[in-house]
């Protein structure tokens, strides 16, 4: 058995997804779970997600072996406290964020000793869905997981959440804090943005209807993420912000660059970006389907 | 039969797939092809896309009931006055650029009598990929195209090319000139150029190796556009150079409100955005799905 006893602080897609694959594999016998709605985790009892559950922190953590906060970035800083006062000595805790910075930092001022215990994780998994209804076993399989060790991480406590994330078919990479935050906000929070921004744009113009009705396949593709929670994307903006801003700040440039040529009928420049960007995007779909 | 003599001044994708298209339908009696390059040609030959072709625009008109223009939007200046000085009386013109307005006032310049006789068209359908090599006849199933008839155009001339259309599976659309040009301006030309410049963004970074190592699904969807002939686009923002313009005015006032309200710390700000755009998301999505 890798984990006696889970506690999942936040049922919702990825930690009820890791619960159902963990339990599918029989690699944990017991699986507590704890959110501020009772309806989600009467559900997920219901699905078989988990064994039992408690509406307060502290019940739910005491005895856990291993803790998962799967709940919202900007509720971090209000839980984790609560959570370290129950955790039981060298129980492993760790956390699914999209942004590590802002949730390290925390940690490190609240956790005191125990920080050594905590794993900063962000698996790179998600639908559009959100909820525990969403969940499933095989969302992480081939999927990466993004591990953020400090310094004064516990080597056996690493181990532990490296060996459960590729247990539910993960590939397992480490990396830097703020590499992590940098490289996030390029290839996933910025998309996000320009996503939302686009939508937003169109819906808002005149031609709202014929917008909609005549966009292609290539639109529909592009636009996808923009029907992501709101919510989680409130929080995952101000959790890195200072990378976001930084990303936002060179796609402008970018843009600037493309409307500047049009304006100035720079056909050179224009075709020179387009084939850059065409190349790059060519050699990314080639080194993806090389790891496949 | 449809079509007795068809001829498709460049033999790409585009050109190529309606070919076979009709030619598998039986709705069309002989192809001639006509290229700037002479092994596409042959090459179409060999793919049985074309019966025969020229090199001479002036001799691959000549005879055809119906003259398809596939080629960039940037050779039809240059190319319209000799296929207009070789068509026979009655002979259709249509064309398949992405952007009409810009072609649309060349006809009008040098068709003089004719020009009731071009149907300007847009099909939306396409992939990646370009070239004779790439093209299959069932490209247009359930795609839609465009066709942008003025008040000159003949209307038995509107009604072959709506048929021809038809016949290839396509749900055919008549649009107002300027309203398709704002309308793809938004759905297409714009995400392209979003794509485009994200893509480029991200290659010029330092992290560069990481960026397109740990980038995930949602991040190949929205770039997936971004390997999208350079040449191709390059002529579609120049021809229809104002919408686009305006487009990308306006969406990067929308990147700067988001980038504001993170900057400022708006929470309500962002999180309005951001459900403004899902639900208009989620509404494409259900319309996409009840017209399907």
């Amino acid at each position: 058995m890798l984990i006696d006893h889970l506690s999942i602080i936040g049922v919702g897609l990825i930690g009820g997804s890791l619960a159902r694959a963990l339990r599918k594999a029989k690699l944990v016998n017991r699986v507590t779970g704890c959110n501020r709605n009772e309806d989600t985790l009467k559900k997920a009892i219901e699905l078989d997600v988990i064994d039992d559950y408690s509406l307060a922190i502290d019940e739910a953590v005491a005895g856990a072996d291993v803790v998962v906060i799967g709940t919202p970035l900007s509720t971090t800083e209000k839980i984790l406290p609560q959570i370290v006062a129950s955790l039981k000595p060298n129980a492993v805790l760790t956390d699914v964020g999209s942004a590590k910075g802002s949730v390290v930092s925390t940690a490190q001022n609240v956790m005191g000793d125990k920080f050594s215990h905590f794993v900063p994780g962000h698996p790179i998994a998600g639908t559009e869905q959100s909820g525990v209804e969403a969940s499933f076993a095989e969302l992480f399989i081939d999927h990466r997981v993004i591990l953020t060790p400090l310094e004064e991480t516990d080597i056996s406590a690493h181990k532990l959440i490296t060996e459960m994330w590729q247990a539910v078919g993960a590939v397992v990479i480490d990396l830097d804090v703020k590499h992590h935050d940098d490289v996030l906000a390029a290839t996933s929070h910025l998309p996000h943005m320009l996503a939302y921004a686009l939508v937003d744009c169109l819906a808002g113009m005149q031609e709202r209807e014929e917008i909609f009705k005549y966009a292609a396949g290539g639109f529909a593709d592009f636009t996808r993420i923009a029907s992501s929670s709101p919510e989680m994307w409130h929080d995952i903006c101000f959790s890195n912000r200072d990378a976001l801003l930084d990303s936002l700040e060179l796609f402008s440039e970018h843009i600037s660059e493309i409307k500047n040529a049009i304006e100035h009928s720079d056909s050179e420049q224009l075709l020179s970006i387009f084939k850059r960007a065409k190349q790059a995007r060519d050699q990314f779909t080639k080194s993806r389907k090389q790891s496949e």
